[in-house]
């Protein structure tokens, strides 16, 4: 029998990073990845297969990202996890033993079964294996008229960049805004106004009754009644955790069919770990189950399970999921981490909001300068910070990461008004309007009027 | 007599910063800004009125920063300050009452008297006016052949900027490389490269013996004796503080003629207040002074002095200058913050280092992928951040403000390892290769093999 230290099952995100933290944080042992692709797709680059990369082989994963860490790669797939011998089966009838298991089999797409016509020909999920990925991208070269039903981060993108090869592309979303999970409705509206003016037809409170076509599909009807030709659908409503493995195991799972763990990513058996989207999400803030399906987020439970896989050794919990995410349409990046105003108001938080526009270069007169558009959401009392959203030019992408991690580390808008940063002329916002700095100004100053009660001039 | 609450006394970025602060956080006062120039530059943005600009009217700050939120602005100089009867006497012969002072009078650039051949016709400094950064720019466009002396930020910045004119370009640094404040050797080694590769001649551990010419300038003599044929020189030697007028007041100067402050930035004149490079700079690690004069610790001085102006009503200290600088040359981003390695050693720091380097996209196939290279210091100990260097894309230049934040907080290697990020392909690194998350575990990793002692696989 095969025999291995610390076996990984799951090829992508949170299985690398796994495997990799474990070999730095445990140095000499053997560890073991089992995968049941040839190659790995970078899950957050599919959508940039249609329109910037056209090639699925240039959005794969790099093996050598495992194996120049010694770390084993098995290309099989594990079909059973027998927990009290600790071995699992897999379909090439190999028995492999292991010390501990980290199970980051990830999440596979929802299905709409209640949507007639949703397995016609050339109606797409979006699958992260490259086979089938080559196939919608093919079909998607041919095709005239695309139909995206849903609106979150993976049905905007993939409308962003069928856009780009100027197919004739409809966004339905049923809720009345697309990515309202993560932004208010000032960010939405900017969001949507950006796609239609880039030519997405976007349709937001829109139902799809049914999807029609002989063999293949042919329309989109909406339940207003309302026919949109369609040459290929892609359904982008959401994803659901894998955990067939982990249920069959007799793994413990929540109500949403997500594996169970604790603050170290532990399973119900302290010998198995899961991460990533197979794994139980909670919200930083409440401790709730949160269906928050990242890869920026399975990276830290990674983190946490390959260091802690063998002893507890570090405090490295996971406090929970602070939801944060960028993502570029156009010429624009926006940006969000924690809890959006609706939701900290839905939630009971009692808050305060600053807002702040300024440019992302200083002079605005330097070529190329982007407006950047900033909310900060915090407590009212504690003057905590509980969210953030943003909107601007590339940069964005990381002016979000210092908000995230004011987040995760309970900080203040006092402290952020007067935190020191970096500026430069041509990356970023001038000194005296940084953006942090003064929407957390923004927000104390609107809502600290007591502050000034015992103030006489 | 004209009498106004708070008078500010200077127009650049800590005197408006301080302003509006203050007018945020006191609401309906008097506030006079009296700056002696017409128009004010973005200081920052003073070496791109050359290159990218080639205009100083588009580096000008508009007056409407101040004006829109109903500050008063004098164009005039202060000649006196009368702490006693808190009034200020200017070169106009007004007369001005004020209940509290904010002095920001700024820098001067420091003039090497020693070099013969310093006040030559054509040779500069970078003093922040107006009309004297016209005739330069003039004399610029009419120049062949220029030399730089001095290798700080400054002095780089200008010999990009004059090279991307097709300017014959010599820098001359006198220590053994540039930017050595602020970045480590192999940092440098990169800035010179990248320098070199455009076409700028680089010449450090060179010391200037004399600027030669008649009445203009027409060579620069080293001390090896080679001569560099020079139609215009710039002095970027570093700048010193402008305090004259604080000293005359009977304020208290240090040993290197800036202002001292407590954390508030107050001087010894509890109704006078003093921030940005007029001001004494203390280091955030040591409580020692240090001379960094960056527009960006001006504006955090501006926001504690106008939130504090008339009571000390947030905790709002100074905690001293994190150096948080960025920079741009040719198409790489370098930024740095906190402490060098060889600066954290000689302060007899007990060190770890974390390195990393990946690419500001994922997959690296993306079109405009940039490397980023990353270095971090902590404390070994208490594994507490130190400082922190990038070189990138322009993303680096919000990036280095995620470890500037995590200075300022004292955060720990173990803490940044983890802390959850947002990322997208188009503009950052992969999840799975974060830099900052990454360069943390490569410190532990390298540093903390103790903690393997007791494990037995």
């Amino acid at each position: 029998m095969k025999k291995t230290d610390l076996l990984v099952i799951g090829g992508s995100a949170g299985g690398i990073l796994s495997a990799n933290t474990a070999r730095k944080a445990y140095g000499d042992i053997k560890i073991t990845v089992i995968r049941d692709t040839q190659k790995v797709m970078v899950p957050c680059g599919i959508p940039y297969i249609f329109g910037r990369l056209k090639d699925t082989s240039k959005n794969a994963i790099p093996d050598g990202i495992l194996t120049n860490n010694d770390i084993e790669i098995m290309i099989d797939k594990v079909i059973k996890i027998d927990k009290e011998n600790k071995v699992v089966e897999t379909k090439n009838n190999e028995l492999i033993e292991y010390k501990r298991l980290i199970i980051a089999t990830g999440s596979l797409p929802f299905i709409p079964t209640f949507i007639p016509g949703h397995d016609l020909e050339n109606v797409y999920t979006v699958l992260k294996e490259e086979n089938y990925l080559k196939k919608v991208l093919e079909k998607t070269k041919e095709a005239e008229n695309i139909v995206v039903i849903g609106g979150g981060f993976i049905g905007v993108e993939f409308a962003e960049q069928m856009r780009l090869l100027d197919k004739n592309v409809t966004l339905v979303e049923l809720a009345d805004a697309c990515l309202w999970q993560a932004f208010d409705k000032k960010f939405t509206n900017e969001i949507e106004e950006n796609l239609r003016e880039n030519g997405i037809k976007v349709k937001t409170k829109t139902k799809v009754e049914k999807i029609l076509g002989n063999t293949k599909v042919e329309a989109v009807q909406l339940d207003s009644g309302e026919r949109i030709k369609a040459d290929l659908v892609i359904l982008g409503m959401g994803v659901k955790p894998n955990a067939k493995l982990a249920k069959d195991a007799g793994l413990e799972l929540n109500e949403k069919g997500a594996i169970v763990v604790d603050q170290y990513t532990r399973t119900s058996n302290l010998d198995i770990f899961a991460v990533g989207d197979c794994a139980e999400k909670k919200c930083f803030f409440t401790g709730k189950n949160v269906p928050v399906l990242l890869a920026s987020t399975a990276a830290t439970e990674a983190k946490i399970a390959g260091c802690n896989a063998f002893q507890l050794r570090l405090i490295r919990q996971n406090k929970g999921t602070i939801s944060a995410f960028t993502t570029k349409f156009f010429s624009t990046t926006y940006a969000a981490a924690g809890m959006t105003e609706a939701k900290a108001r839905e939630e009971g938080f009692s808050i305060m909001i600053g807002e702040f526009s300024t440019f992302d270069k200083h002079p605005g007169s330097l070529p190329n300068t982007k407006k950047i558009n900033i909310k900060l959401i915090f407590s009212k009392c504690s003057g905590v910070i509980l969210g953030a959203q943003i909107s601007g030019g590339d940069s964005v992408g990381e002016m979000i990461n210092i908000l995230s991690l004011a987040i995760q580390k309970g900080i203040t808008a006092s402290e952020l008004n007067t935190f020191q940063v970096a500026t430069h002329p041509l990356v970023s916002a001038s000194p005296v309007a940084y953006p942090i700095n003064e929407a957390s100004m923004n927000a104390i100053s609107k809502n600290c009027k007591h502050l000034n009660e015992d103030f006489q001039i």
